[in-house]
């Protein structure tokens, strides 16, 4: 049965309508920042064949969907309000991709807190493309920057570094020391690809502590370029600070340098002043996330320095490059 | 040569960025309503191969994406503020392409008074989509809904109706009246098909006069019957009096049919109590913008009453759905 775009707003979406959106049945939805907020917006898509792999489950494409935005929310220090979502959907996504779909959202709007603001539905001719444009309210004049940390600022890491890109070596059947693991650990590691886990509740500390910070999308060296770039400065780290994923804590060398520079991880990236590190830590835990010191901004410009044990760490690439795969649709 | 995002970036939509957007180096953007206003916020998408042709000039296309949004902006009493672009770039947008695409952006960038906010650019395995989220402020209180319209109200209709649809039909070479017009006037029909016209200037006097209003994109009969069901009513036309393109002002009955239920108009159509009816005309006169009474709201449900002369106007469709065309990519 082919769906129209009024059968499928109605069927999917419009149980999804919050505040300001008219049960989607206007053109256009009305939105304000809360009282003593900044309104914070990030727009983030996900292709078929690109950021997910056609066969993934659609509850499983929503959330990546909807959390490598709030990823960027949290790591500007704002909270989740809202979001927009323009969808063209391609030969596979029928009804039944459709109701996993909406499930995946409905699932994440109540564990984030957000709602559906409105959209746009339309058939497209080969990949489903999602995107998803994002509001977040922050303490006003808080919003966190790529740009601001300074020189002797300390580098911190949530979560663990490099699951995703396991998870994606093992969907795409590259080699590795994953390939080691029993079926429990392989499937986290899948799902760490298939499902980020933004760090909504670091934001509060981040607008209160971190002079700058970003999420760790496209590789954790090459952001590290990118935020000491943008902050007038350069970043050092250690390797052997970087938290990894329990299934991958003694990888060889090699093996390291890939993890620290794959895709996906959705972890934060946040410069914070020495001074302040200590309170940061604290806020951090109280919020239930785990921060792990991995190194510090420096002066001058130029790549990130990756120590492991004292000694440059080989790298063969420093970011992770998001293109059609051979399995896109 | 292939272009990575940051590259893309830099060379194409750094300069179209505004106030808020940090130079577009941020992961996210500041967006703040002007004091007295409203924020309204729209979302449409256009797919390559459904709303626009894979030959179609990119400068045509970039402003086809931003003006489907500016329209539904206008027809909610908005006036432009900033917009997101989520792209997902298929293998025939290649430099050439973004070049004249964010050229036509920012043309309409500086026509309408908005700027870039934000975005996101991935490559997309086939057909491009391009999604726009845009902002708009409308006057505190006073946004226009397609819900608010009373039995009774007259119906209005910016501009001219079915000049796309004809635009539309030559591209595809379907037969029809436009195959016996001049090149000039041929070129002038698919030019409204590329390249809609927001009627931004009659924002202010939707937001003082209309009772309800919606722009016209998928037929102005189905449109008519949107408008008054979520007002709870339904809606009564004359057909002779809908404003045609000069090109094809006497059309036969089958023609003049399908011209009320193409595609693609991007008009405003307008409920208006009857009493403010002459000062929305004189200030929608003021704004440089013609408006036409087609008809009225009237009590009870049910589809538009179209009637040419008197008696109903057959009708082969009530909508246009757009769907992906035989020459999709």
């Amino acid at each position: 049965v082919a769906l129209d775009e009024l059968s499928i707003v109605d069927r999917f979406f419009r149980p999804l309508a919050g505040e300001g959106a008219f049960a989607l049945k206007d053109d256009a939805a009305r939105l304000a920042a809360p009282a003593g907020c900044d309104l914070v917006v990030t727009a983030d898509l996900i292709a078929e064949g690109v950021h997910y792999l056609p066969g993934d489950p659609p509850d499983s494409v929503a959330r990546k969907a909807l959390r490598v935005n709030l990823s960027d929310l949290a790591a500007k220090g704002a909270e989740p309000l809202a979001y927009t979502l323009a969808l063209a959907l391609g030969p596979r996504a029928d009804g039944a991709w459709l109701a996993g779909f909406s499930a995946g959202l409905r699932d994440d709007q109540a564990r984030y807190g957000l709602t559906l603001l409105g959209g746009d539905t339309s058939a497209a001719p080969a990949a489903t493309i999602i995107a998803v444009t994002a509001f977040g309210a922050a303490p006003a004049g808080r919003m966190v920057h790529r740009f601001g940390g300074r020189p002797g600022d300390l580098l911190f890491v949530s979560g663990a570094i490099g699951a995703a890109n396991a998870g994606l070596a093992l969907l795409r059947e590259e080699p590795g020391p994953w390939e080691r693991l029993g079926a429990d650990a392989r499937a986290a590691l899948v799902l760490r690809y298939r499902e980020p886990e933004p760090r909504t509740r670091l934001a509060a500390a981040l607008a209160e502590f971190a002079s700058a910070a970003m999420d760790v999308s496209d590789g954790l060296v090459g952001d590290c370029d990118k935020l000491a770039a943008a902050s007038g400065c350069s970043a050092a780290i250690d390797a052997e600070r970087v938290p990894l994923p329990g299934e991958l804590r003694t990888p060889d060398e090699a093996t390291l340098a890939r993890l620290l520079t794959g895709g996906d991880d959705y972890e934060i990236l946040a410069a914070v002043p020495r001074g302040r590190a200590a309170a940061f830590r604290a806020a951090a835990a109280a919020a239930g996330e785990s921060v792990a010191e991995i190194g510090a901004l420096v002066e001058g410009g130029g790549p990130t320095d990756v120590r492991l044990r004292g000694k440059p760490l080989t790298l063969y690439r420093r970011a992770f490059v998001h293109a059609p795969g051979k399995d896109a649709g």
